[in-house]
């Protein structure tokens, strides 16, 4: 697949809400995952645990991945609008980012950083 | 001013069509752009051309400016939505990308990294 196939099936897949089907196929095993605050977390099951905790905090509403966004031979961006509602608060709201992968020779993710809407 | 400061005054900027304003007040002398095929442009009255090339080329109808969407101590990010009419062709077209900015200690703007949609 190019970059461009790769990065269309990531939306595609985000678009059904299919974002752990994502995170197991298309994730390199030594994926690096760069959260707001600069924090890494390294290796697929730890980026895919961490999301899961994340899941668990809010109910899910719905989702819609604007993009991708290219930027040379193996970048590509989105646009994500979440709407959810945090347990931690009972108020649904809607949240913006964006987020910023990079693939490697093989097509697979090797690093993801998102990009957060106001502080952290 | 802190990274949120200087993210908010651009973002202000442009939802007011204050472009270049915002490249000539906010970009280090030293600024290095990444277009979306990866062609880098260094120094910022060679930035500033560029985007008057840009703009030369094409009637500028709106722009919409989503963010900012913040990564780490110094980097963040928009999503651009302008409606243009490029002049090769006439047609009025909306053209969607994602920004991303890195920030000096001095608070400038020392990098630009452009995310276009489609094939370039």
């Amino acid at each position: 697949m190019s970059l461009q196939s790769v990065a269309k099936q990531f939306v595609d897949l985000c678009n059904q809400g299919k974002n752990f089907d994502v995170m197991q196929t298309m994730y390199a095993p030594d994926i690096v995952s760069v959260e707001a605050s600069g924090n890494e977390t390294a290796g697929q099951e730890a980026v895919i645990q961490k999301s899961k905790n994340w899941a668990a905090g809010l109910t899910l509403h719905g989702e819609k991945v604007r993009g991708p966004f290219f930027n040379g031979p193996n970048q590509f961006a989105v646009h994500f609008t979440f709407e959810v509602t945090p347990k931690a608060t009972g108020q649904r709201v809607t949240q913006e980012e964006v987020g910023v992968y990079t693939v490697n020779a093989a097509d697979k993710i090797v690093r993801e950083q998102f990009f957060y809407e106001g502080n952290w």
